[in-house]
């Protein structure tokens, strides 16, 4: 039992880093970028709230899990973000060596585990993962609209790519919440044409 | 329909500001004082990976929503630290009003929800309860072990202390767990007793 505990107990304690990997996001209030922790916490609370709008019925419980560990690789990936250069492949094949590091520290029956939500996460095909995917691209949208426009003036990002971007993977999980964002994006870029 | 995503992006807004309330614990390389917001995304990834540790069987899913939401009323009222002095009664007044601030945010069904998990977690008398209160007592043991010390040292804490304020606690929910702590804490107070 101690070894498991252990073994439990050493996963966690890396997980802690997570709080010192930064995103291009910053909190609400703009006072300084968001960390990948916190943002976790924030999404998961995020499917709690909003799963009701799920395009299809998900199971909330396994969603708020797969938010939880969906972003744990980026300890040793960092965050792309999404307005960002970064080349997918190279970027892709970090990331599944940190999955096999970071849950290879679990006893193994968690770490299977939780590779494979990690996985079903990546690979976006399920209900859960796909409104998982939709609730991890509405909150950086909040925070941008909060904060001027966030990320977007530094990035020249216009409305057509936020639709491409952000819009299609937002509304294939929860068409409704794309709704009620496209009209408070509208209203931004109206007051803050792209240059 | 608007209406009600508008109030849940409401109350998903304000969550943001959980993210600048600042606890006694720093993060385990000892580079900064945590948040409440990443906290909360901690000890929910404690309580997945850890369930089956609980004195008596916990469903896990409702564990670990109500530690999403159980810190959120510090956005108003800021952390209390256990090893810390503060007055209880005044301290529970100001978390009562917090609390009906912030879930009365969202739509009445929810508001309605949320408050309820966030008295039982209070309350600490069920068995999801018990063990979520435990786990919120383990994380900050395992970041001081890892930060020579943390708030130990500056609060003068005794092992005595310790057993009290949180091994009582940890072992009501989790047995197993404070064994294993018990033992990194006896080492950890051999080599640096109290002054």
């Amino acid at each position: 039992m101690t070894d498991r505990i252990n073994a439990q107990l050493a996963f966690l304690t890396e997980a802690d880093k997570l709080k010192s990997t930064l995103r291009a996001t910053t909190l609400c209030d703009g006072s300084r970028r968001e960390n990948s922790g916190e943002h976790s916490w924030h999404i998961a609370l995020y499917a709690m709230v909003m799963a009701e709008h799920a395009a299809r019925p998900v199971q909330v419980n396994r969603v708020i899990k797969m938010l939880l560990i969906h972003d744990i690789v980026e300890i040793d990936a960092g965050d792309a973000p999404i307005h960002g250069d970064h080349d997918p492949v190279a970027q892709d094949a970090i990331e599944q060596r940190a999955a096999d590091r970071i849950f290879g520290l679990l006893p193994h029956d968690q770490a299977t585990e939780f590779r494979a939500l990690w996985d079903e996460f990546e690979a976006a095909q399920t209900d859960d993962a796909i409104f998982a995917k939709s609730i991890d691209r509405v909150q950086p949208v909040i925070a941008n609209l909060e904060t001027g426009g966030g990320t977007w003036p530094a990035y020249n990002v216009t409305p057509a790519q936020l639709e491409t971007r952000v819009g299609s993977k937002v509304a294939r999980g929860a068409p409704a919440i794309w709704e009620a964002l496209k009209a408070r994006i509208a209203t931004w870029f109206a007051h803050n044409p792209p240059t």
